[in-house]
């Protein structure tokens, strides 16, 4: 005598006996209802709909009452709803399961990226119940543990971290035996907290890039950033670039150990930081992942990077791994763990196996070019069959450093511009619609772009003095064009851009397009398919701007994608997906490197690529097409 | 083509293609041929002799010669060696193979206790000859040490912990890329180190008693002791006894943070003083082990004793555990780690699964009651069907404390005394035959046994005042026995035991015998088949003593072993085999557990157990047979 079920809307079915619990029919028949209590009667998650066979179900308790009470506060109607994990049914039924309700989430990262992700943390939370103690039933406080999370959740022989052993006994007897439980991939339980705190779910993922560090509160359970903080990397004060910190570690015998300290309290104030915003404890982080370029990965470790600077540049390892946040000196749960990405080889680093897992050029039939513009570039091509990569020391410019008026993308930057070609005037958008203060990345590339787009500044990068403007001028003898008069900025004096920010702004992208064609030169295509721009430099740099410099090769306006902090949307995957977190160790092994710093033709192609777009016009046969592109856009 | 060889003395033998090493071909046979660094011509233990065919082999290379000469210095027949791995033969062969060159080596352990253990550590050393990097081969230095790992000793997936981590650049590149690797447990790579020092491993075993810590710092290679040190538990000054020491950890916040700091700067102070010894650092020492009862367990890990103190008494966990020295303050090896062995329950601790493991129990048919006699003693009743224990709060009397002359086994503290039952004249035997300063443990039991048997002390524990000689008197009214006139000690004054010690030593005698009574009528015996006294109080307590005053159950002289520190040397097997401490976590779940004092007849068995032997004198039959047997024997 056994009962059907249907569920909706997948209309999966099933047929059980009398007594059995919707949430138990669920799971048999393959669907996904959430019970992240584990059917304890806490989380009120298993929430369905009966559409028919009410009077077929056990009478409502008093917990699932007020459960539903408390779930249903906004909704309309409140007809016919009931928890899965605790009604059971004696006759035909069937069942609704709202979205609400459904387990097994993906969520969209819209950063830029756009990817759909499996929720599967590698930290996950467990609500357990545990019987107490008696004379007659002594067993120990993790014995007892472990035996409950055996037969509610399948675990054996779990381990548990000394911290979290040390603070158990007395949270179990706190809590009144009701307590939630983090463990670390399966393996290891970092974390007991009193009641039920299974939503309460957080990760932190690091971007170390040379100039700036950004870190994203991630809730674990949905993905969902729920707080960001970023700063200039602290370890500026004692080189601007990878290289002159390294040299640093190198000459003085505390050096490694200062650089250190530094980058550990800078991202210790950045977990201050994302918890107050969030009003969460630095204690229910539980876990951290880290990428950044082979420099900031070997420091941040507290590894000697001397040996990364000489040749033959090998890092100490190129493997993920994971190490207790408490031996990094991170102040998260005592229990947790930093995940640092794996590196690829020479410079390029964790970083870019995080943009490349939030792009996925490797599961591409079309030839893909990824390039992420930071003080250490790194740029990608290939597709599913090869990948092949390289870094370029492109200084700091294109994050606002080494520019007369350069700056980070904050309120009062310039970050769009354009300059009318016939009267050379300029306008220009400012973050905040504020008045000016300085320039920031996009309107770097921006300038550089529309100073050679009408003239002012000719292909070699010089200053053309001939153009009748009093915004192009010479102060000391170097040509430079105003692109805001003092009394129009926030400053107090005018904001130019100098024939020194343009050279600097010239070495970057040669540097960038250099690797990019030498790239290209050995696995031997002439075009790509798809570019993608990523960079952790504030605002999406311009399309056109960036195809009128060459700081990209040719392709059409809309097979260029710019995706913004592509490393830190890769630092946030791995914190939420296991399954990425195993992709990224095996395309670091994967990809090929190239080292430009001993490649025969680097120097020559770096002295081609500074011109715009580039000497050898025949690489960019559509250039005048694409200067008309832009017309003088209202900005 | 193939060409014989035969090993000896195993008479072992095969055929193997001409070029073949003697190495190879004694694996392939299975002969156990010691070659510690892996065949790299650098630890010449594969030394073998060539009894036929000498003229088939290849010829001895420079760095062999060498080896030979170190390893041959002290012999005098030096023809006809070679070295099993480098040496190829071409034509038949036989083999002598030296006992100081066959692996697989067993070690007996002789400290009271004679146990054949398989050395197999959990820590294990290899020595690894690596290939410098270049542009062409730029394998990061994690995965070029795998890469050797899985080639030479076929390791996969081993994780490296972040100390060990941080180190290995430098050392690689100092050490000329040939280096010794530690590994935990198959798995983990915990230290690195320049050059061969695959025999350079050592662990440490350490036992925290009540009243004192005792470490022996092991080889673990071959398991022999190389320096042992014992110190009064520092703890004493907060509370003599377990539960005085758990009273001070809830009375004060920081009570057990300051019991914990205690004892871990004692053992840093062990670590300190055996490495000084044995002339190696601190930092050699990859691995300690930890013994001790329930409450020393918490305290050491700083977990909470409340609960185990207080009904039901939970203990945080049963199961062992490991945890880095590091985190608990240990000064070690930076990556090495503290095994802690399971308990059983109640208080019934890693102390007692030491002495279990050592002594084997489970593995008998016969009745075995092993009697681990501390200030917390520990008694086991069982056999390979059945184990049960108690534990029973001795006090530390038998350890010297509470004991108006106790003393530490030490120079000058009494072992042994016999009393003449005529004269009422005793002769005594001190520690290094100096003036006495005092008695300890085993001179204690002694005493007490002794002036039972002459008529001094009654059953009942009282001094009999109508002895006739100058050596009983009371002073202040409290009856005692002059041991020693004060000009014949070396500290000025008589040493005597009094009313008071004789009922201490009651108190504790009568509450390991009550315990024992009770685990024998639970488990339906009379009488036992052994009788194993163990007990970290310095030496070796006489059996027949142990037998007058009630001690033990009454068994034939020959069936009672005194095994000395039993819970010592179990901690020291843990270090060297990893089938013993799998054994030791079966054992722990296996042995149930009597808590005595919620059982019904403790206290009427307790106070019967008071008397000399026994109140109920059916239970020792044979009493008037023991007291004969100790005549008046010269000491």
């Amino acid at each position: 005598m056994e009962c059907k079920i249907v569920f909706q809307p997948e209309g999966k079915r099933g047929s059980f006996p009398k007594g059995t619990t919707i949430l138990e029919a669920a799971r048999e028949v393959g669907v996904d209802i959430e019970a992240i209590c584990g059917g304890k009667l806490v989380c009120g998650k298993c929430m369905v709909v009966i559409e028919q066979g009410a009077d077929n179900l056990s009478p409502m308790v008093e917990d699932e009452k007020r459960l539903l009470e408390k779930r249903l506060a906004k909704k309309s109607i409140k007809e016919n709803y009931r928890l899965a994990c605790v009604t059971k049914f004696y006759g035909d039924l069937v069942v609704y399961v709202p979205e609400e309700s459904r387990g097994g989430e993906q969520v969209i990262l819209k950063e830029g990226v756009e990817l759909p992700v499996s929720i599967d943390p590698v930290v996950k939370k467990y609500y357990v119940e545990l019987s107490k103690p008696s004379l007659k039933d002594d067993l120990g406080d993790f014995e007892r543990l472990m035996k409950v999370l055996k037969e509610d959740y399948g675990f054996e022989n779990l381990s548990i971290d000394y911290e979290a052993l040390k603070k158990m006994p007395d949270v179990f007897r706190e809590a009144d035996w009701k307590v939630t439980v983090s463990i670390w991939n399966d393996r290891e339980i970092i974390d007991v907290e009193a009641g039920f705190s299974v939503e309460d779910s957080y990760g932190l993922a690091i971007d170390i890039g040379t100039t700036t560090v950004v870190g994203y509160l991630t809730n674990l359970r949905d993905g969902k950033v729920v707080a960001v903080d970023s700063m200039m990397n602290p370890q500026v004060s004692f080189g601007e670039d990878v290289m002159s910190r390294i040299t640093y570690a190198m000459q003085y015998e505390d050096g490694l150990e200062k650089l250190n300290q530094k980058i550990i309290e800078g991202i210790n104030q950045i977990i201050k930081n994302v918890c107050e915003k969030a009003k969460i404890k630095p204690e229910q982080i539980s876990e951290v992942t880290i990428v950044g370029n082979t420099g900031m990965h070997h420091i941040f470790l507290k590894i000697n990077p001397k040996h990364i600077a000489i040749a033959p540049y090998i890092p100490a390892l190129h493997a993920s791994i994971d190490i207790k946040a408490r031996d990094l000196g991170l102040n998260i749960a005592k229990g947790g763990y930093v995940h640092v990405l794996p590196i690829e080889a020479g410079w390029v680093g964790a970083d870019n196996v995080a943009v490349l897992i939030a792009t996925e050029p490797y599961k591409q039939d079309e030839m893909w070019l990824i390039i992420d513009i930071g003080t250490n570039g790194e740029i990608v091509l290939g597709n599913k069959e090869r990948l092949i990569s390289c870094s370029a020391a492109a200084g700091p410019a294109l994050e606002g450093a080494h520019i007369k008026f350069g700056m980070r993308a904050a309120t009062g930057a310039i970050e769009r511009i354009r300059i009318n070609p016939e009267t050379f005037e300029p306008r220009y958008k400012t973050i905040g619609n504020t008045k000016p203060r300085g320039i920031c990345g996009s309107g770097i590339i921006d300038i550089a772009s529309e100073l050679y787009r009408v003239g002012i500044v000719k292909k070699n990068g010089r200053f053309n003095l001939n153009i009748d403007t009093e915004r192009v001028r010479e102060v000391n003898g170097i040509p430079e064009y105003v692109i805001a008069w003092k009394d129009e900025t926030a400053i107090g004096q005018d904001i130019t851009i100098t024939q020194q920010d343009v050279r600097e702004i010239q070495l970057a992208k040669g540097a960038m397009c250099a690797g990019a064609q030498i790239l290209m030169q050995e696995i031997g295509v002439k075009s790509v398919d798809r570019v993608i721009i990523a960079g952790a430099f504030g605002n999406y740099i311009d399309k056109i701007s960036a195809l009128i410099i060459g700081l990209v090769p040719e392709v059409s306006v809309d097979k260029i994608e710019s995706v913004g902090n592509a490393a830190g949307v890769g630092a946030r995957i791995a914190l939420i997906s296991k399954e990425k977190r195993e992709e990224a160790n095996k395309i670091a092994r994967k990809v090929e490197h190239i080292k430009l710093a001993v490649h025969p033709r680097f120097e020559k192609e770096f002295s081609m690529a500074m011109y715009f777009p580039h000497m050898d016009r025949k690489r960019y046969p559509r250039h005048e097409e694409i200067l008309k592109l832009r017309g003088e856009e209202v900005v």
